[in-house]
């Protein structure tokens, strides 16, 4: 039996008497096996969790769900920061868009040699792609978080041995204004935390990694500070935000640090009228 | 044995050379018991998480983080909008900030009776009260997550039965020109999906809300839009943002519509260039 | 307009004629405002989040979740490990159920000293409250989550100085054969870390903590072993099981130990073989 | 400079005089990326999250934590249910232990056809396989979480119109007394909800999956029935346990059913007597 669709309504295409556009609409929280592109000669294999939205016209019932999906099914499904430009004009072509964004949330995989024995490892790192079309204009954003060692300079300089440190989250979220590398962003972050992480560590590694901490002793506010002015002197980046949380192993609960920058005069002026957010910033979940 | 503080270096008080503030620094993620004064005239008990922050000025190495937590204990612990000021001044005090932001996360309860039985019970709402200080200028926020149901215009109009339905957030987050309580924040938002939810339904009251929300379809957009139109035309409310997300019953993923509005021209033209956020939209937890 | 609640189907008492009894039939991820009476004098309001659960006769279609909810509004919302069972009891005889489980999860506040200047502040714990009933027989089981810092011996024996540490999560089930407060569960855990948590820490604590875990240095292997040896010398305490995990600061991966205990011979061989269980140890979320 | 290992303390191996073996001791939320064979002609790329256990003798002081991630390094990377043994042996012989237990937790992808226009698409499960190693015995376990719709019996025959419905969870472990492709778990889960869930689904489709679910209105309970059936009836398939988790779209909390079965008499026996388990059923975090 044929269905013929032209015969079921378009209750999505119906018109809308609320004369009220909607900023953003769509889909979020579809996952897909993925590939990235970076650096590296070779693609990496993850999974990706996607947000797709579109601007609606005031005068237009809803929008067409399917069609994101079907973007995605169609996508060869190898993605880049120099690809999801295009990526997101032809879902905002699909949906007969003039602004349109798409998120892509992943685990990202590098590399990790020891630091004293150069035994190899794979650690994890959380990643997003986020690009948005206005128009003409593209904006585009990368954000990483890494985890590192911080070590307190409190702790260690009035205790007469050892120093409390812990696993802490540095997240930077970037405007690119010339290409950037993933892997480059993580290095930069991975470098500035009291040490790194590493999944295996021999002994001599755990050694040098507890002294080299020691030797490196970090508030939130120091890492924050040292991403900042390493972004302000890097002429790839734009506006940025990063923020530090330290989960502290003598609390219960989390320091916490952020700068934005990046931002020339005129935006300062918006910084200070800045609309509505949420900020998330509360760990509420 | 007395130990002298004086004698134990204060290493957060020392210089910093870096010549750069920290928009935010503090304490998130502690948990404390709390009490709300809303509307009804008994105080509600409930868990309050917390993230408190202040502005760093750029020649000082740290902050405080021990007098944050300090504040939470001194304070009597009874907290509503219209103290929620008070609360961030002093936070502001101690810490000897010009900035200062304070958020408090809880489940907060409202006493729900079924629509035909009357059969009372109690639903839990997610709620943020989020001030921010900055010099002598207050912006208060009030965020609520409300849980509704929302059924497909779509699936009603083209199926010759039934309708898919399923559990929708709708969350508020407005700016208060004027007094609002959360009672009636959270009532305007569970007004406007297709039915309200109720922990409690007898058979008579399942098929009252299994009627009504079938004769009430609701797309993300409807939604979105619906609430919107009565914030526009709320004295109390200045700018605010609308989220709805749909966790479909019919796929894997949540469909989602988000309107920001109450600005006046002015703010339309911060939006445009609106600084880096880390929209949290797609899910990355 | 009166509704005849006789005249509407009572869909979930039909006859099912599969032939198989369901375990556990039921609600969950419900909450409510309560109130916990352990040691201290005054009660503790707080949040609970409830699991509620019967087992359902095989020739019955299905169960009135409803009735689950109505025991929860009707109780006067005062619990304890001593009333948990009425509160079983009078759920099973409200769903007809010969076997009949509860469980609520609640977070849990003490007033912590800080070690030296003995300034107080509220630290937050996670427990759990769950009994079964079987026929005559009652299983009361409390849960605890404690979260302590932990200071690793390895780093500190191999180190010229420093040694890594972190935030531990130590948590224990422990089925009751006598009256245990839960206040005291949480004290003998917390004393078996590297040294406790506290919320508010000035420098002369901040000192003494740092000092203190940096003289007690513990695997969670030797956290596991402290607490199941106190839990074998404790009368009050049966069958338990400890589980302690690590959230390594020099790594991106926890280290876990675990230890059930305080079973006879004939529980061994039970152990043996054990039902399929899903461990959920694996950090899925 | 070369540093010499064997000058080096080795802690771990140091004599432990509590005499008390340790159950389980490793790593857990340890992610890599990894290739799932299973029936399908071609390997699938996804994201493993890893849980590596041993026991510990009663006479030794701790286990060696980085030998638990080289396993995983050398391991080439392709996992299966039929590999996943020998990864087992492997992680037991280089930890020199008796028992051991790996669980790897993953998303998994499976292609579905939409009903009516045949439109593919992508959808995403959870799926774990855990082995544990007792001796020579080997216990394989497969759990795979399935998403559905479900709609309510009762909603649809009190009312006039409608029925609610809304997203499930059907999550089943089962231990394998014969080979299971990890599809065709699913695919059996699948099939017994009141419909699938499709990514992409086109209005004739959507007419399809509204109107199947009304045909097709079940339970909580009517769920696990089924499955257990078919999990009785299926000889690859031994003990096991079914869980049904509806997120009610008329509440804001779930039903929830679970069977248990494929037990022998004497296991059985061992149920009534079950050592102390944290159920992690109600939602906690």
């Amino acid at each position: 039996m044929v269905i013929e669709l032209a015969a079921i309504p378009d209750v999505q295409s119906l018109p809308d008497t609320r004369n009220l556009s909607i900023d953003r609409v769509g889909i979020r929280d579809i996952r897909q096996p993925v590939r990235i592109q970076d650096r590296s000669a070779e693609e990496q294999h993850t999974v990706g969790t996607f947000g797709m939205y579109v601007q609606l016209a005031p005068d237009v019932k809803g929008t067409h769900m399917s069609r994101f999906v079907e973007v995605l099914e169609e996508h060869p499904g190898v993605y880049s920061l120099a690809t999801f430009p295009e990526l997101v004009r032809e879902v905002a072509s699909r949906l007969g868009a003039e602004r349109c964004e798409v998120e892509m949330h992943f685990p990202y995989f590098m590399q990790k040699s020891a630091p004293v024995s150069g035994v190899t490892s794979t650690l994890d790192f959380e990643v997003t792609l986020a690009t948005e079309l206005d128009g003409d204009d593209i904006i585009e954003q990368l954000t990483v978080e890494v985890p590192v060692t911080s070590l307190c300079p409190c702790s260690k300089t009035i205790s007469d041995y050892g120093a409390h440190n812990q696993r802490s989250h540095v997240t930077a979220t970037v405007e690119l204004v010339e290409p950037l590398w993933i892997d480059d962003l993580i290095a930069l972050l991975e470098d500035k935390g009291s040490c790194q992480l590493y999944p295996i560590l021999k002994r001599p590694d755990e050694k040098h990694v507890t002294e080299l901490a020691y030797d490196n002793p970090k508030f939130v506010e120091d890492i924050a500070r040292d991403v900042a002015l390493a972004f302000n002197a890097d002429e790839r980046i734009g506006r940025y935000r990063v923020t530090v949380e330290n989960f502290e192993s003598i609390h219960n609960h989390s320091a916490f640090a952020e700068i934005t920058g990046g931002m020339d005069d005129d935006d300062e002026a918006d910084e200070a009228s800045r609309p509505v957010e949420t900020n998330g910033t509360n760990g509420a979940h």
